[in-house]
């Protein structure tokens, strides 16, 4: 059987430590090339360098483990590596592990859920993985543990075409955690409370700041619950942004 | 009646004709805001600010319509407005008119198209508005005619919670146009071809470029194919990435 072939990016940069601890994991099924971004692009979301040209960059290979950094975005590290670097289409992509939640409507920011959602687009089964801690010293023991699970099930059943897999861990001792649950992406939004400052020259200047509003705490099919009742969240995605019951709605307006 | 608010925004910069025009349609349902990144800010997607402070500058003011712009990226203006120039949510958010697509796939990576999903999560009847024309003198001139017909019955029937419109125009003579076609996302993908370049000190460099694969081109129910037989292209969109058919594939795998 041919080894497998795993592309393996992330958000918080090729030095993170949640992408040391999901290479640590995914090499056990595979050859593994990372390429990443050359520091933190935490929010870049699905973002793409259209005005700025980039750069890539072989860092180390160790084993059956190759590191590149991009100069871009988490979305042109995957788009540069499916198109510059590997030699055919990989048999998975994994993505984080981020520090930090990307369940509810943060997929839409996340820069590592960018790199999922881009691997989706392009038919290869796609992960992200990430932990409730945004600190740089997360502890991914428990998020370690059950992505091997995840990634093992995944490289044995496939998964629907273009539909990856949105992971998020809680940060709990082991004997508290309640396991894995199939969720779909709970409806809320940040609230923004801009932080604003002077400089030293007087003029105004704002800080994203805010908070995440849960339009549906009670609802235990989705990943905040999940979440907050100590399961590890795995909400399946695609990108078709389409409303389907809302085609009917504009239908009768006779546009 | 209390008098419409309605916020514009874009991904093209403040100055762009696109935007420009799509104010000239507004202004005549109400009083306009508009936030708009200081210069183009295409492919951001929905990208924010995290490690930079944003400026907000406002520019000028005439009429029922005032102008600022902003530092960072098309949602950053929208998050901004929101919370720090509006006095009340607005009744509308229009965004565009972009110049170029923003039909099929090419809607994960818009920043127009961010602006208006970002008015959609903050419960906000939003559209995108896009002409088929990425040159800065493209015509807007059917855009513009139909844009009005849209805004139009989105203000007198609302929108259903958390859903906007992605529009998408043909540029093609009035007399060819055949009308507004409600439409689902095509399935597609931008296949990248890197333009690899030396730089002067013999370091390689990457363009970003690439081609659209449009993977269901016979499919009358896409944007895609509205588009390609002179309809504008309706598309009902909202933020859900969770794919519902695969949650019972995923149960049955007992993770």
């Amino acid at each position: 059987m041919q080894e497998k072939l795993i592309l393996v990016s992330n958000d918080d940069g090729y030095d993170a430590l949640g992408i040391e601890a999901l290479i640590d994991v995914a090499k056990e099924f595979g050859r593994i090339v990372a390429v990443a971004p050359v520091e933190g692009r935490s929010g870049m979301s699905h973002a793409i360098s259209i005005k700025n040209p980039l750069r890539l960059n072989k860092l180390w290979e160790k084993e059956n483990v190759s590191m590149y950094s991009c100069s871009g975005t988490p979305v042109d590290s995957v788009k540069l590596a499916l198109d510059q670097v590997l030699d055919r289409k990989p048999d998975l992509l994994v993505s984080g592990i981020n520090h930090g939640s990307n369940a509810s409507i943060s997929i839409i920011y996340s820069g590592t859920m960018g790199a999922a959602l881009e691997g989706c687009i392009n038919g290869i089964p796609s992960i992200g993985f990430s932990v409730l801690d945004h600190s740089r010293n997360a502890d991914f023991t428990l998020a370690k543990k059950y992505a091997r699970v995840i990634i093992e099930k995944v490289l044995q059943n496939g998964l629907p075409e273009n539909v990856g897999l949105n992971v998020n861990f809680p940060v709990i001792p082991e004997n508290e955690f309640k396991g894995i649950k199939i969720c779909m992406q709970t409806t809320g939004v940040w609230k923004e409370e801009f932080d604003k400052r002077k400089d030293p020259s007087k003029q105004d200047y704002y800080w994203l700041t805010g908070f995440f509003k849960n339009h549906e705490p009670e609802n235990e099919t989705t990943d905040e619950w999940a979440l907050t009742h100590n399961y590890a969240s795995v909400v399946p995605v695609k990108v078709d942004f389409t409303s389907y019951p809302a085609i009917e709605i504009l239908k009768s307006w006779n546009l």
